[in-house]
This record gives C-alpha cells, sequence and structure tokens, in this order.
C-alpha cells in the first residue's frame, strides 16, 4: 500500500492521494455524530461501558472531552470493561493541536452532553430486535442535510466522525437489508469480536421487520427506521447536504459501510466528494474488513492514520496495538486532517507524543 | 451621514468605514438567536404576536423563514397585530440572494424550531417582574463563547441576529440595571412606543431584584439572570467567544445595548471587532434613541442598511415606512453583509424587489 507521509493508502489508492491533494492547505471543520441505542445494552456486544446502562454516557462524556478537554457527565474519560481509553482522546489531541473547530450534531443521545451541540429533534434509539429502532429518520436526514448545505459554505472540507455503543451490530444490520454482506466484516471495540452474537441479533431484528437480505437496497430511510440507529440519518444527512460542493472524510471503521450504502442510495453524484478516513487499527484488524464491505459499495478511498502506541508507558494506551478499541469518535480522519493542515508537521510522532501526555493529565485530573 | 453605496455610517463614522472594508470580499456566518420570555405576554408590551401566546412562536417561525423559507410551526408568517410581517423577510431574503450560510442558536426558547438548532441548554425565560427571569445565564454564556471560538475558525466574519418578543423591554431592564439610561430610547415594533409602560416594568423588576441603577455595571451575569432574557447570555457569547479573532456585525437595534453593555464588562479588549448593524427605519425612529444608547456604553461603529418599501404594492410592507416593525431578526446587519459580499450588486432596490416577490409567494401559500 502506498502511502503520503504517515496516511496509508488502503484503497482506490489513487483517489485517495487525489484526495489528499485536494484538501492540502484546506480548512477542514471537524464534527461529531452523536446518538445512543437500546442495542448496545444487549449482553456481550457493546464494549462501550463497564455496565450496559453506561453506554447512554459514552456519547455524550466523548463529546465533552472534545470540546472541553475534559469529561463533565462521567467521573474521568469513557474507558472499555478493561479501562482501554477513549478513542475521543486521540481525536481531542489532533483538532487541538492542529487547532480544527469542531461541533457536536445530536442525532439521537438518551444523555445530552454539558455542551452546545446541534439539535436536530432525534430521540434516543430503540433495540433494533423491535424493527422500529429509529423514530423520524426521515426528519433528522432532511434536517442534518440542511446544516451540512450551510456548514459547506463555511468549511473548505468536513471530517465527520461518530459515537454511538453497539453501533457496528445496527450497522451490519442496516448493511445486510440494503444487501451489503458484512457478515464476519464489522469491526469491534474488543480484541474478540462476538461476530455469532452479531449476527444473530441482526438477522432477528431483519425477521422481526419482514426485511430480507438486500430488500431495502433502495430504501435507506425504512432500513434506519427499522433496524438502524440515530447516528445514521444525522451523519448521511450531513454528507449528503455537504459533499455536493466540498469533501468531506467520512471518518470511522466498518460502520462507513453502513451510512455509505445509505448515502448512494440517496444520491450518488457526490461520492466523488467521499474518503473513508480511519486508523491503522481498523484496516489491520484481522476480524473485521472494511475494504470487503466498501467494496460492494463503491470504488471510493479508504485512507488510514498511521498510529501507533506501541511505545506508550501506559497500559490503556499500548493496547490499541493488540486489538482493543481501534478507531471511533473519528479519530482516524481527525488524525489525518490534523496531519495534512499542518503540512504533515503533525506526523505520527508528534501525535503520540501528545495523546500520551493529554492521557496523563486526565488520570491525574481522575 | 456618510455611506458606502446603500450603507449609512451612523455613527463612529470612519470606524464604520474602515470596518466594511476589512470585510469586503469575505466569508460570512449570520447567526440568529432565539429566545422566549413571559415579560412578552404582559399586555401592551409587544407587536410580536396577536395573541400574547403567540410570542412563544415568533422566534421558532421565524428560525424556520430564514432555513426552509417558509414556516411550519404557525400558518403563514409572524405578523404583527396589524398583520405586519416579521422581519425575518428581510433576513431570508438578503442571505438567500447573497448565499450566506446560517444556524440558529437556541439561548432558551418555549417553542422549538422545526429546524436544525445550536442548543446551548437555556430554558425560555420567565417575567422579569420575578427577578429570576433566566436560569443558568453564566452557563448559557460559557456554552455560546464555545460556539463563537470554533465558528471564529471557519467564517470571515459572523453578523449576530435576534428574535425575542418584548425584547427591548428586557434590554432597558438589564442596561438601566449596568448604568445606561436607556429609558424613552428603546425601540418598539409599534408606531406608538409604549414608553411609560416598559419603564414602570423594568424599574419594577429592578425594585424586585434589589437592583438600582448602575449597581450591576460589573456583574452582567446577575443583570441577566435577574431581569434579561436568555437570548442575551447567548448573543453575549457568541460575540465574546468570536470577536477575539474576527469582525462580529451585531445586528439589532436598541436592544444591543444591552448586549454591549454586557461584553464591555467582561472583555474590552474585543470592542474594536464589533460593529452594530441596523436598519435606516431604526436610526430614523423619532421615538428612540440607539445613538444615545450605543455613545453612553462604547464607541463602536453603527451602521445601517438603507432599505425602502415605499413603492411596495402590499400594504404590510409599505407599513414599514410608517414605523412599524423596523428591525428584527438582523435584518438590517443580514441585508448589509448581502451587500458587502455581492460587491454591492445587492442594493437597496435589488433587495426591495426580491422582498416583495418573496412576500408575495409567501402570502399566495397562506
Amino acid at each position: 500500500m502506498g502511502r503520503i507521509h504517515d496516511i496509508i493508502l488502503v484503497y482506490e489508492e489513487s483517489k485517495g492521494e487525489d484526495f489528499i491533494r485536494r484538501i492540502e492547505g484546506k480548512r477542514p471543520l471537524f464534527i461529531h455524530v452523536i446518538g445512543t441505542t437500546e442495542t448496545a445494552k444487549i449482553p456481550g456486544l457493546s464494549a462501550a461501558g463497564k455496565h450496559p446502562e453506561l453506554t447512554d454516557y459514552t456519547p455524550a462524556a466523548d463529546a465533552e472531552l472534545l470540546l472541553l478537554g475534559s469529561c463533565k457527565c462521567i467521573p474521568g474519560v469513557p474507558t472499555t470493561p478493561e479501562g482501554i481509553p477513549t478513542p475521543a482522546l486521540i481525536t481531542m489531541t489532533a483538532i487541538r493541536l492542529a487547532d480544527i473547530p469542531v461541533l457536536i450534531v445530536n442525532g439521537g443521545a438518551k444523555v445530552k452532553p454539558h455542551t452546545p451541540f446541534i439539535d436536530l429533534g432525534g430521540k434516543a434509539g430503540k433495540d433494533i430486535r423491535s424493527g422500529r429502532a429509529v423514530e423520524d429518520a426521515e426528519e433528522i436526514l432532511i434536517r442534518a442535510r440542511s446544516i451540512g448545505e450551510n456548514l459547506s459554505k463555511l468549511a473548505d472540507y468536513l471530517v465527520i466522525g461518530e459515537s454511538v455503543p453497539g453501533g457496528t451490530t445496527t450497522a451490519l444490520a442496516v448493511m445486510l437489508a440494503m444487501g451489503v454482506d458484512a457478515k464476519m466484516k464489522v469491526s469491534s471495540s474488543m480484541p474478540e469480536n462476538p461476530h455469532e452474537l452479531k449476527i444473530r441479533i441482526a438477522e432477528e431484528s431483519l425477521r422481526n421487520s419482514g426485511i430480507t437480505f438486500g430488500s431495502l437496497t433502495n430504501d435507506p430511510v425504512t432500513a434506519i427506521s427499522c433496524v438502524g440507529d440515530p447516528m445514521m440519518p444525522a451523519f448521511a444527512g450531513l454528507v449528503l447536504g455537504a459533499a455536493r460542493k466540498i469533501p468531506v472524510i467520512m471518518a470511522g471503521g466498518t460502520q462507513m459501510g453502513a451510512i455509505l450504502a445509505i448515502i448512494k442510495a440517496l444520491d450518488q453524484s457526490i461520492l466523488h466528494n467521499i474518503a473513508i478516513g480511519t486508523t491503522r487499527w481498523l484496516v489491520s484488524d484481522r476480524f473485521a474488513d472494511l475494504k470487503g464491505i466498501i467494496s460492494q459499495i463503491a470504488d471510493i478511498p479508504i485512507i488510514a492514520a498511521d498510529l501507533n502506541f506501541g511505545q506508550s508507558k501506559f497500559e490503556g494506551l499500548k493496547a490499541y496495538e493488540r486489538g482493543f478499541v481501534k478507531e471511533g469518535v473519528g479519530a482516524g480522519g481527525a488524525a489525518i486532517a490534523a496531519m495534512v493542515k499542518s503540512k504533515y508537521f503533525i506526523s505520527k510522532t508528534v501525535l503520540f507524543e501528545e495523546v500520551e501526555k493529554n492521557y496523563e493529565k486526565l488520570i491525574t485530573l481522575r
């Protein structure tokens, strides 16, 4: 795989290189989309909280970390059950180092962050097995598109990340409904990816909604409404509104497959303005297959920040090298934007050292 | 008074000219701050709705008009009891003609718009005679400042307008608390300005809070909390966050006196980046005195869009020439930004003709 400084060209390499050249010297805006779903509380599915109820706090706490530099709605920072810290730490470090502005968009989160956020009128998502996972998906999408349109007149490009515990399972269900074979391909924040459980939940949800594989390929709003999560219409709407005019980095892992399928069904004409930005950890994951998902949908580039925490003095950060967390809160895309905006002065080493410092401060605070 | 094309230099003329030159060729963002206060329901005080309860809908309806081109939470558009349409019509026309992006910020509104908006966690304001008009004023201000800071990294300058029925009375009370003699000087959307009633309400409110003239000159947060409205901390916070880095047009009438007093008390170092943008109708009002208010606070420029609806075929628009409405929803500042951004191709005539068309469409819709 080719690379540009510390950015790896993972898929559609020449398009990826073009994309990076187009955003060099330009003014980014980072948007963090939050949402929650009761799906995250199914035992064994998500590692986003020590107790299932804590998954409601993770997106809000991530938003607080990005905007305020520390969390308000929980003590410390969100961690996995093993104590591995949220990737928001990387995102926060990247946007601060590169002085990138940030906005929070609430697609539908049970716990609201103690920060300003753009409200789209969305509510927290239900368990996808109910078949009625997201209320008002179309309205959320329309409102998000309006925000995307308006912000595309201001920023030169957008980097959009997300935080929704349980999100790979809802993504799997939406992808199956839309004809993307994502079984055994979605990622996990745990090294042992509970693929079987995710597939069982997703298939049960489709059955309960009367959906079969691919039956909603051209009806993404119904797919979201039945088996998605409230981050999805917000994220997709932002991209749909902005990418008509400016480049957009969809910053995330395998969940981006669901977003991309939604976007492709609604407006193929903007695909040339989209890249997926992620981390090396995510693309090296032997238990997931981002490229195998994206290549089924559209030939858009995947680029990855070559981050490495192997030299960290903290076990929590070192664990990223052992397959924990990997991606989230747009960490990879934010790192890429910070590298490009700083003319690559912000390298993987600079980022690692600053993440190390910020993590030290935060655990001392606690 | 000097002028630059159709912009009148009303006060601090050379600073005003400098300000306009600084924003020429630059990229603006229009922000509309909404809020409601029970104060608006005091009989005789506000003309923002046919019935006092309707004042709760006006800010949301104005926001919808700006973002969507028509209102959703009410039929038609907000009007005065005499049927004179909201100045949001002018703002909407200006930002659309000049392709200016817009965001809605909710300082604390009882009715939420059917649009995306930035939530600051604020609640609707209480009657100022209670002495507990605004909850969490400091937190709203802090959150708005964070938004202002982030947006100042994106936009080249901000134009901030507001919509809060009853707002001149709350502004009067805050100005008196902060030592600005605004009696008989605040404007009104009605030709017969109920100055005596406003003064009586403001003075009663100060008395109930144990505030005397000027006793809170250095404590704006307490002034807002006791006798202000929830638009104020949001508006002031946005300016405080943004004007450290970029120019800001405070788009409004005499209420801007209260905002300016709040800002001056908290950070004098940003005053060089602020201008007040308003309309000719407002500065020609014989029953109000914007210059007399602003000159007591700071030597910042006042500039006014020279709008004229005298040739309208609609009585509702012609009435602007007879002292109805005059300003609101940042109409004057939005018109100025549209003129400057278009290199003055958008003149008073172009604006008038387009307002006429948009109004015709909207009343036909109804």
